[in-house]
Order: structure tokens, then sequence, then C-alpha cells
């Protein structure tokens, strides 16, 4: 059972704190989940406040906040460092092992996560192969039948990141009439269904991002960001990926090094960019990069449904109540 | 062979006229695949200019004009009116009957057509889905992490009119993770392929409609308009709907009561609407209904790809050259 007396160590109250004001349903529904619980307290700050604050808080959600050394540094009561999500890429990691802080990630397979990225997914490949921004101007100009688009079927799909989103990915495009390359750092590990090497018809590791890249109409980025794959979509595998193919990134903006994207945009290499993360968020709604007719965006939602937010809110609840109790936590991974 | 020599009746030149100067790529294309055939000549109409010159033509490509008792009068040398996709609902068959002209239509799995419709019928939903708009407004906003959208996965979708569209549709909407109710008039018509019953969990026939859309999450229109089925998403049948459920239309604009469509977003009991179709086209950019910020549209492509295009454009060329020498006809299905 839980009770109002906290075994978090430090005090009655288990302070959480959400980093920045973003996904602000999130925050209201771990609220809603806890109302019951006045000895959980939840709190959510301006990004840049987060330093003057953390030190009085237990948990703290990440987003997309930058958690590095000297923060946790001061995070002096701090247990665990979570995302309400899966990418843990702001986090410094060791540092927050050197100062016995765990560090946690939402699995995506529980809160359906993967599968909305995946919807979100096909979703900005449509809208970049039927031309979202012109189909909008030629209803503005009253003209009908035009832009001529381009289907799914008969594409060629390199899905870079062969994890629980690009399998779901794989399931759905598969039935379009495609054929799927994907490429995953181990194909032996056992982190996906029995069926998901059926989806694809090419795989490969690292090695072949390049050689599948150049195969690919389309490419769909879904893999995490890491010391290895950051600006992986880079001038040379910009160049190699077909004149006239198209590029989808729901995964994490800066896997996509901006100055390559935008050359390519600029030259008509890329026939379209159809993008749920950006290199800095909020992304400048005048940046150059979504000046191109050819390019569209999403506002970081692809893992973003009612369900989700309501399933990643109440993990988050209820890993405040655990730690409160020290009864074991449930429904996150941790990675230290 | 072909030669000047035209078997048309009544001209050495064999004429086709396109109605309207909408789809303008399809009217370019058929002029290159003629343009080593000086005896067909191709030309394209405003709407309006077409009573004045019908009577000039053997061939007409009616797009969105009605050809109505008449025009068909005046046509005293046309020999086929035919569309260039596969909606015929402008034109009074039986006066063409009577007057020997024959109609024909374009079968939308040979041009790709059905596919191409499916994949907007997809993209369309998952607009409305994930509130089009709103992304849009989030990101001029600089916010993060909204709207919340609601997956496809999960849900109960009626396809209403189970033909080659719904067919295509059906299949790539299974692996979603849906369930599928389809009404069609005749069941046992051997137009579609054998597993298209094993994609649908429900199948009706038009007196179902009101069953089916009382258990749906989304319903999407993809049948012909007839007189039987114009208007056929009335008051009734959206009332019937559930509080909050999605429509998406790639069909005919028609099908759609209008008043009955706008009180229902008016009142919040439509959650969306996506179209690709209108009630008269090109639709007015101002009109009221496009003001919901739930409500998107396309410019009347959900067919329209280059290939499409292509394939369409390629086959009335030969049609054209067809009657020109006598030879049979070939990519057509003739409706009267």
């Amino acid at each position: 059972m839980v009770d109002s007396k906290g075994s978090n160590g430090c005090s009655t109250v288990t302070r959480v704190l959400f980093c920045g004001p973003y996904w602000p349903d999130s925050t209201i529904y771990t609220r809603e989940y806890l109302q019951k619980f006045p000895f959980i307290q939840v709190d959510e700050v301006g990004l840049e406040r987060v330093p003057d604050v953390i030190q009085n808080y237990h948990i703290c959600v990440v987003r997309n906040r930058h958690i590095d050394l000297d923060i946790i540094e001061r995070a002096t009561q701090m247990k665990i460092i979570m995302q309400n999500g899966v990418g843990l890429e702001g986090v410094d990691i060791g540092a927050a092992t050197e100062h016995k802080i765990k560090v946690a990630r939402i699995p995506g397979c529980t809160t359906g996560n993967a599968i909305a990225c995946a919807e979100m997914a096909i979703y900005l490949t449509l809208g970049v192969l039927r031309k979202q921004k012109e189909m909008d101007d030629a209803v503005n100009r009253r003209e009908l039948g035009t832009p001529a688009g381009e289907t799914i079927y008969g594409k060629t799909i390199f899905v870079l990141g062969f994890g629980a989103i690009g399998y779901e990915l794989a399931k759905r495009l598969r039935v379009f009439g495609v054929k799927i390359l994907a490429t995953k750092r181990n194909w032996s590990s056992n982190t996906l269904p029995c069926d998901a090497e059926l989806l694809v018809d090419k795989k490969g590791g690292l090695e072949d991002i390049y050689k599948f890249a150049g195969e690919a109409d389309i490419v769909i980025t879904c893999m995490a960001l890491t010391n290895e794959t950051i600006g992986i979509v880079d001038n040379k595998f910009l160049a190699t990926m077909k004149r006239g193919s198209y590029l989808v990134n729901i995964a994490r903006g800066r896997l996509l090094d901006y100055k390559a994207v935008l050359s390519h945009l600029e030259s008509g290499h890329l026939s379209g960019l159809g993008i749920d993360v950006a290199w800095m968020e909020p992304f400048d709604p005048e940046d150059p990069i979504l000046k191109f007719s050819n390019v569209i965006i999403t506002p970081h939602v692809a893992g973003i449904t009612e369900y989700s937010l309501r399933t990643a809110a109440k993990i988050v609840a209820d890993v405040a109540l655990q730690l409160h109790s020290g009864e074991p936590f449930t429904g996150i991974e941790f990675v230290n």
C-alpha cells in the first residue's frame, strides 16, 4: 500500500519535475492519475529554469531537455531520470550512473508509441508523395486534378533502423506493394517478433546503409540518436540516394545533417522531405528548409495519441508512487 | 495499320474534345502519344464552351462536365463519350444510347486508379485523425507534442461501397489492426479478387448502411454516384454515426448531403472530415465547411499519379486511333 510516508529517503513528499512546457497533456494526465495522492507533487517548468529547481526533485521527466553533468551535479535528491517516451539522447547516462541516479525509458510497445509512429511515417510518406503543399495551393487557386502525385505502390523503401517502429512500419507498408530494405545493428537480438524478418526483402547492418540508400525510392529513419547515428544521413548518404527520391524522419532530428539535407533540397536531388522531428525543437517555422514546397513538418507528435499519452502518464504516476513506497518499478526499462 | 483515311464516317480527321481545363496533364499526355498521328486532333475547351463546339467532335472526354440531352442533341458527329477515369455520373446515358453514342469508362484496375485512391483514402484518414490543420498551427506557434491525435489502429472502419477501391483500401487497412465493415450492392458479382471477402469482418447490402454507420469510428465512401447513392450520407446516416466519428470521401462529392455534413460538423458530432471531392468542383476555398479546423480537402487528385494519367492518356489516344481506323476498342468498358 502506498501511504504518505515516503521511502525516497529525503522527504515525505515525492516530487516529479516535467522539463519544459511541451507535450502539455502528459503533465495534465499524470496529475490526474495522482490527484488522490497529495504526497506526490508534479511540477512543470520551462527548460531554462530546470537548473535552478532540479535540486528539489526526486524524479525528472526529461522530454527535450539536455540533462548534462552540470544538471546532474545539482540534482542532489534525484533518484530517477526518465523519458516519457523512448529517446534518451539528451541524458548524460554515464554522469547519472556515477551519481547513483537511475535512467529509464518507457518502451514503445507498451504505450502504442511504435504503432503511432509507424502510422505517422506513412502519413508523412503519403504527404510528400502527394505533394501536400501543392495540393493546398491547388485548392486555393481553384484548380482540379493537379498536382499529380506518386503512390507508395511499387516503391523500394529503406527502413533505416529496424526496431519496434520499423517493424510496425514494415508490417503496414508491405501490403502497399513495396520492396523493403532494412538495417539493424544486431539482427540476432531477440527484441522483435518472430515474423519481423519475413517483412524485409533485404536486411543489412550499418555497413550496408549506402548500398541500400542507392536502391531506395524512399528512406525512412526510425533509429535512436546515439554518438554512432548522429548525422548518419549526411552528404555522402544523400548523394548516394537516387535523384528524385524521398526522405522521411519520425525518429530524431539530428539523425539528419541539416546542411546536407538543405543542399540536396536546393539541388532538387531530394524530391521531398517529411519530418516529425527537427534539429532544434520547437523548430523555427521560418527556417529556410520549411520554405521548400516539397517539405512538410509536423510538431513532434508521431507517438502522441491520447492513448499513448495516458498510458505513459500512468507509468510516470506509478513510478512516482513506487519510488515513494519503495515498491518495485513497473512499465519502465532502465538503461544503467 | 492506322492511316489518315478515317473510318469515323464523317471526316479524315478524328477529333477528340477534353471538356474543361482540369486534370491538365491528361490532355498533354494524350497529345504526346498522338504527336505522330496528325489525323487525330486533340482539343481542350472551357466547360462553358462545350455546347458551342461539341458538334465538331467524334470523341468527348467528359471530366466533370455534365453531358445532358441538350449537349447530346448537338453532338451530331459524336461516336464515343468517355471518362478518363471511372465516374460517369454527369452523362445522360439513356440519351446517348438513343442517339447511338457509346459511353465508356476506363476501369480503375488498369490505370492504378483504385490503388492510388485507396492510398489517398488512408492519407486523408490519417490527416483527420492526426488533425492536420492543428498540427500546422502548432508548428507555426512553436509548440511541440501537440495536438494529440488518434491512430487507425483499433478502429472500426465502414467502407461504404466495396468496389475496386474499397478492395485495395481494405487490403491495406487490415494490417493497421482494424475491424472492417463493408457494403456492396451485389456481393455475388464476380468483379473482385477471390480474397476480397476475407478482408471484411462484416459484409452487408444497402439495407445495412445505418447499422454499420452506427458501429464505425470512421466511414470511408468509395461508391459510384448514381440516382440511388446521391446524398446517401444524409442527416439520418450522420446522426446514426457515433458522436466523435470521422468521415472520409474519395469518390464523389454529392454522395454527401452538404447541409447535413455542415450541421454535424457544427454540432461536433463529426470529429473530422477528409474529402478529395466536393459538391461543386473546383470547390470554393472560402466555403464555410473548409473553415472548420477538423476539415481537410485535396483537389480531386486521389487517382491522379503520373502513372495513372499516362496510362489513361494512352487509352484515350488508342481509342481515338481505333475509332479512326475501325479497329476494336481496347482499355475501355462500355456501359451502354
